[in-house]
């Protein structure tokens, strides 16, 4: 008989770090980046500024926020061998999967170890320009050349829409962005970790990373949450649409969360962008009235249950209302979450170890 | 003050899995594929033959080995556009870089969940020629199609050299792809298993396996053991050496393993294949030489230590005796790997979990 080892499959409740980068409290519903509230940066702050605090552990003074914009402005636009195996890749491979090889293909004998904050940078700003410019070859348009003039959030809009964008989408986007940049030691987080810890390259471990988002046990089906709110088409048309579907005993798109048993505090800080926005937007408005109506219903149906609004109906709810496909909701979540996976890539590499599990033989023994 | 859970980072010593693919005893130098001596396999088996045993279970028929064997031959060719994009990609990215890309650039809208066998077999044989397409590209040669009379090893060895590989190169490099198809829970296989945790599909999985196993952590930097030999020169020269590095307190490559403590079972079997090869082969002749002086020189100078030969060495000399370059070490052990890989892949989709570990906050809380 072979040594057994204790077993913790999916090793829930075993720590793997210790970090400073933020606290998932699920049971008291609270989301904490660096010592401040995820839900104030994301209502306060800009991508570049959150991402600054993330990567350098404070927010930025003005000269440092001059300084990290120019960068990723700098750095935005992809080396030419990328452009060409973009178009490559044949039309019918899913965006995910683009976004993989893009992102493998920056990879060189340059990037090594120990992961630079130039090498995160540099990543962070292309990956909105890998994702434009293969939707652009899919669209038959010319792709864009990123635009310095605007800002990563407004860029990325911009060269996705081929116009320069309504500022209340980008400040939308820019809230949902900023609160899906790190989320604790989620399972594509944790494949990045596990990757870097051989000490190999930066590239390696978002490329992990992005592959394991890619799952729709973690990058979640938001298109469920919009195929909803089409089908039920009208304000209206809401409470019935609802009563019905849970008669049938069926599940409400975007409501309760593995995590959060009480209110996903992301989805606090996106209802607040949301309602600024509703006003203007047909969607968001029925949108928002569908929350309301999908929050009474599931008080009435299932007391006690505290079934809340997930991250995912106002994710879902942002997309849609800045003009976003439901193929780009995934992608969309990795361009902002590499802000979180290098800023782990960095942690990591400051005092690494090896992360080297053990599993237990149970199969027969030679005779 | 946030909940702490139980921290382990690094994972020593806590089984992630129940697995029957394989055993690795380090305490008493053992190493077991799903009942079988991993020793016994590469002497008396094939490439083909204990992949088989990894995939299925058992060890093939005469008509399952033709069945597989013949289905690896069909799958061996590359797409254009992973043709194309092993092009594109710039000279001086290293190969475990191209590897990583170009096996990402296998993916598809058809790879789903859960994998399948015939997903496992198509990457399988398509690895090798990434490798060999790539190196004859730097070459400056024109890549050679892959050939449907040499069997898996042999035709490897073919589309890196150009010609028809010798038989006893053949039988040695087949031992030790053999012995490095599985090992365990490593680091490598650990991220393939986290990514497919998700249900993500298996490209994703053996791209981080791919980008994990290129750390020198855990990829090995064989070229040390063939530089220490190369410098060595003669039989003559080895232990005045060898004694002059442990004199100055120098470590000798090749010898001690961090997770066997006693032989390593895998050097055992090459040594074996070495021997029947070592009088066609001036260096492997002087390899083993290099290896019965240095574990004398070990036993005087650090006694009871028990470093013994490890698999790097081995490796070394068999991929030298070949006439593989030492930039093809890791990418070639990558391209045995992926049968294990892919048998843990296979085996946890059969009963999936999400692995999703915890992280303790140890940062400020806002006020």
């Amino acid at each position: 008989m072979s040594k057994q080892h204790t077993l913790a499959i999916g090793l829930d409740g075993i720590a793997v770090a210790e970090t400073d980068l933020s606290l998932v409290d699920g049971i008291n519903g609270l989301l904490v980046y660096r010592g401040h509230w995820a839900r104030d940066l994301a209502i306060h702050h800009t991508f570049e500024e959150v991402a600054h605090l993330l990567w350098f552990g404070h927010l930025s003074s003005a000269e440092e926020l001059a300084d990290l914009s120019s960068k990723l402005k700098a750095n935005r636009e992809l080396p030419e061998h990328v452009k060409g195996i973009l178009k490559l890749i044949p039309a019918d491979v899913d965006m995910m999967s683009v976004l993989r090889t893009g992102v493998s293909a920056l990879g060189s004998s340059v990037n090594g170890w120990p992961p630079t904050i130039d090498e995160v940078i540099s990543l962070a700003a292309k990956m909105p320009t890998i994702v434009a410019y293969r939707f652009a070859c899919l669209e038959g348009h010319e792709p864009l050349e990123p635009n310095p003039e605007l800002d990563h959030t407004a860029n990325y809009l911009y060269m996705l829409k081929g116009e320069k964008p309504n500022p209340a989408h980008v400040r939308a986007l820019d809230a949902y962005l900023i609160l899906t940049q790190e989320h604790g030691m989620n399972a594509s987080t944790f494949a990045g970790r596990v990757v870097s810890s051989t000490e190999s390259d930066l590239i390696s471990s978002i490329t992990a990373a992005i592959g394991t988002l890619k799952g729709p046990l973690h990058g979640g089906a938001p298109s469920e949450v919009t195929e909803m709110i089409e089908a039920i088409g009208t304000k209206e048309n809401a409470e019935p649409w609802l009563r019905n579907k849970l008669d049938n005993g069926g599940r409400l798109m975007g409501f309760g969360h593995r995590v959060y048993k009480t209110v996903d505090p992301r989805a606090t800080a996106l209802r607040v962008v949301a309602s600024q926005l509703s006003a203007n937007d047909p969607w968001f408005d029925l949108a928002t009235h569908v929350e309301k109506v999908g929050l009474k219903l599931l008080e009435e149906y299932k007391p006690g249950r505290k079934l809340n609004t997930n991250v995912e109906f106002f994710a879902a709810a942002v997309m849609r209302a800045v003009g976003l496909d439901d193929d780009l909701f995934t992608p969309t979540f990795a361009v902002s979450r590499v802000v979180g996976w290098s800023a782990h890539v960095l942690e990591q590499a400051g005092k690494n170890r090896i992360i080297r599990p053990q599993s237990n033989y149970i199969g027969t023994m030679p005779e």
